[in-house]
């Protein structure tokens, strides 16, 4: 952990936690500086998708609201981009250097992630 | 709009309107059948938003924040899908029995609209 | 045909058929002016699929094979969207004028390979 | 790269090299396991571009074209998202334990390239 905050502190600043559920009870970390970006972001979004019901309330035209919701689409698309990013380059970079089965299964889930993004 | 209304009775029931903003300032329609489950799709979307900023405030686990975007993402995908489906079926069969100019222009702006669902 | 022909000679020329397989077998039509652009469209990407090999036999690096692979991707994609829009000013726009049944299939029909576009 | 072969001899196998084109001129590396199957991958896509063509050419139903445009575009999808996992597996995580400046940009090179991926 302190290696990943020395190392990344000028880049990604961090937030979130490579432990997955089980794993953290013990080690509650939070990293507040790209956390608050993605507190507004999808604060944001979730303005996007209230504009969304309005437009359909007011019987907006159909092709208004499809451009509005391509608009939200991207939004999201974008957020989960730079979660990727940030879950590699701390998650999966630290994972890789304790080495073994970890950075494995690290990659393994971070492809699977892609995928799901990628077909979504 | 009661040729319309009459022939996709039965399949679409039909919200929206097929003219844009300045034609629609006279003709003020609602149609109430599919509006009601656009709206509740988009309240549940908003719901997932609200759930992801929930996840990432408590520090969930990247991968699991990820999953749920792709989530929000599908179900917004399918949304538009829906609501393009329905402009095809009542505003841009509607142009084609006008004929003329009309037409090509309902078919331009709809194919416009799906390079960007396409695209996002 | 012929009313067709007239309305989108400008702007579409016309590739393809508008009947299904199996209505085809009596009135084949085979238009000649986007045809022509559809088969160079192909024909380069079947250039940037044999160029991909080509990186593969000589252990290009990743991501720069990755990256011609977005370029096949989004040809692919544009070239699906203009068969689309295609398809839309011609068959949707004729089944709309001809009413009835026909112009529910195809709006049916038309929306589905969308959906399969938006999620591919 | 002793190690990496070691390392995911079970798993990937490993095709192609994780140096830039500069840097490989000294190190030619060539892995053969995953690199027989990516050829095959890319040699049925290539087909399927073909049998497009021969869809083409013969006037086929539109929407029987663009069920198969997207079946190519899947098929070159999920070559991408192997290529990629493979990368990670192996150029990334190698850069991990490098560790230093290496790792930061083999991580932003992997994130433009999954951007690309998810914006095609």
């Amino acid at each position: 952990m302190v290696a990943r905050a020395t190392l990344h502190s000028g880049t990604l600043g961090g937030y979130g936690s490579c432990d997955t559920a089980a794993e953290r009870e013990t080690a509650m970390v939070s990293y507040s500086n790209n956390k608050q970006d993605y507190l507004a972001r999808l604060r944001r979004i979730e303005g996007q998708i209230r504009g969304l019901q309005r437009m359909v309330e007011e019987d907006k035209y159909c092709i208004d609201v499809l451009t509005q919701v391509s608009a939200a689409t991207k939004a999201l698309q974008s957020f989960s981009l730079s979660l990727l990013e940030e879950h590699l380059a701390t998650c999966v970079v630290d994972a890789a250097r304790q080495g073994g089965e970890q950075a494995d299964i690290k990659v393994k889930e971070a492809s699977d992630a892609i995928a799901r993004l990628v077909r979504s």
